[in-house]
């Protein structure tokens, strides 16, 4: 990581910190010791300081620190991780008022409370508050992230044939972007014809027949970064309802996209979305119409009914509306969208998967 | 899952509740859920009291719940879960003293506090005590994991080549995982050469080369219980440095296994284990000699210098010396062993992948 990008995490994290009246915070979360000090092993804290960022880790990462961290302290700790971070925090002098992450346990917090001196307070949001809004090397990685997933999709799509179960197509895919070099940002979903309207199917046994609807929920992740996008397909003919159903999900998804820019409201997008679901008398989907994205699968915001607040330059978040017909198919379309100063851009844009009235989702059964 | 085995299960919980004055417990951590109703989402929560079990789930998972859960009752929420928990309370009569897992984070713990009455006190342990002694129904799942794994490891070998990124390996093996109907239990680890003295490694884009050595730390999960092993191997001719480390982590781990009975000190068997490696003149590792496994990869009770406790017949334990030379090589040998009421049982013994001075673990450069 660039150590200039590092620095300007670390005030904005200062900022935020003094305004809570902080002047060492105990960061335990994963995805914020990434963020304050590039490392991206796990089982590590940070503790930021004024003057001085520290990660706390232990043997079997001291190589991948040295690789990873720059401009940041490394301690090789040996005993308990809270008390190792007490006498980190003993030896700086003149600290005052600590904060400890309240997305860590309960039974952390209580070992943090019982060794670290000032005792701290739970905290929650600084660093994720920070992280909502995306320099571009965050923004590059999510988009070299879907590139890779889109480039898995095509992959896996040219091989599907008629009696191929979820799981395999699963696998394609997933060997696909381990290729490239990637992981997967979250377990994969592939859900064949009825089983498209369990919303966390799990991919199973369920074989690939003429005439299914296929729906496929996948991401990749580089550096980090995560991508998340949802393609729904007819695999040979579609049917009349298909084409209904889909084209009802596009138009609300377009819609959402359209409305995106700095300082409109988030419950306003989502409530475009359902709006147009429900205009084509079709069920409207009771999960959020998006969320933030980034080291993340799911972060700030959350686009949803009752959410509060505006949309802010920086953000990077999904658009994901869908129709969901019980004993009958599932069809979901997600994108991931940057917030630009002046409206958006769609990260995940990809002319083998923009679908519209002219170019259907169609696979070729075989 | 079996309505018998819940029931015991259960009882078995509630048993521990009671020791702790508790009649009712908010049920939080994923794994544990799992464990007292039989789904396999996320989530969810359970609550417990002396005469029922209620699973608090969404509309998502609506259907999933209905074909999992036996003897349980479903609520869909469609506000936050920690209101919908507060109403399920307040609806059962003569709830006194209530239970809340400190696993939760601390901001979803206050977000219980304040809903729910009367106020839960945070407590640990009680499902997890419950979960280390595994029923045949579990021993068999981890032992099935165990034997797809292999199946992948094997036909992962078969196909290794030099000039193959550690990425490619990796995705070779996750995908035969999957195509198994199966799902990877963590992130597998390939390491070639000197990246296996890198403990928590993430397969790169390290190209194999002839005369590499290979360590790969994987597992596949079925129904929930995950499987973990690794194995080292040469890849062409070994030298005799490697079989030096070699044979020692494999004296190691056998002079470990064969400890492994009811009553005996968790601390010994992992002493056991680092004498014969510090008695070869090698370095021993710093890492814990083993740690228990099911639904969790990492579960109580964890092998290591200071552990207190003895073990106990129906714990699944792993058992995984190794030693890592820097900028050299990394060898780790590593089994899923269960404790029998008179010794131990091998969970994941297998022929093609037991080795010995007469059976060399090398693969055929090609």
């Amino acid at each position: 990581m660039d150590q200039t990008v590092l620095k300007m995490r670390l005030s904005a994290v200062r900022r935020k910190m003094r305004s809570k009246g902080l002047d060492c915070l105990i960061v335990t979360a994963v995805e914020n010791v990434t963020f304050t000090t590039g490392f991206l092993g796990d089982d590590s804290w940070a503790v930021i300081t004024p003057r001085s960022v520290i990660l706390v880790t232990d043997s079997r990462y001291g190589e991948q620190a040295q690789s990873e961290c720059v401009g940041c302290r490394i301690v090789e700790r040996t005993g308990p991780i809270e008390k190792a971070t007490a006498d980190i925090i003993a030896r700086t002098k003149s600290v005052k008022a600590i904060g400890a992450e309240d997305s860590c346990s309960v039974a952390v917090f209580k070992r943090i409370r019982k060794s670290v001196l000032p005792r701290p307070k739970a905290v929650g949001g600084i660093v994720e508050s920070v992280r909502q809004m995306k320099d571009p090397s965050e923004v590059r990685a999510i988009q070299k992230a879907g590139r890779i997933a889109w480039q898995a999709l095509d992959h896996t799509l040219r091989r599907l044939k008629a009696g191929m179960t979820e799981s395999q197509a699963a696998g394609l895919l997933d060997y696909q972007i381990r290729r490239s070099g990637s992981q997967n940002s979250f377990d994969t979903i592939v859900a064949f014809g009825a089983n498209g309207s369990r919303n966390h199917h799990q991919p199973g046994g369920k074989k690939l027949r003429k005439n299914d609807t296929i729906l496929i929920d996948f991401g990749a992740k580089v550096d980090g970064y995560c991508s998340d996008t949802t393609r729904s397909f007819a695999f040979g003919k579609p049917t009349r309802f298909f084409e209904k159903v889909y084209y009802a999900v596009l138009d609300a998804q377009q819609a959402a996209i359209k409305m995106v820019r700095p300082g409109v409201a988030i419950a306003e997008v989502d409530a475009v979305a359902r709006e147009v679901i429900s205009s084509r008398g079709l069920p409207v989907y009771k999960h959020g119409t998006g969320h933030g994205l980034g080291l993340q699968v799911h972060e700030a915001p959350i686009l949803a009914k009752k959410a509060k607040g505006k949309l802010t330059a920086g953000q990077v978040i999904t658009i994901e509306p869908g129709i969901y017909i019980p004993g009958k198919l599932g069809v979901r379309i997600e994108d991931d969208i940057l917030v630009t100063p002046t409206g958006h851009r769609i990260l995940t844009k990809d002319n083998r998967f923009n679908f519209s009235k002219q170019k259907m989702p169609v696979i070729k059964s075989r």
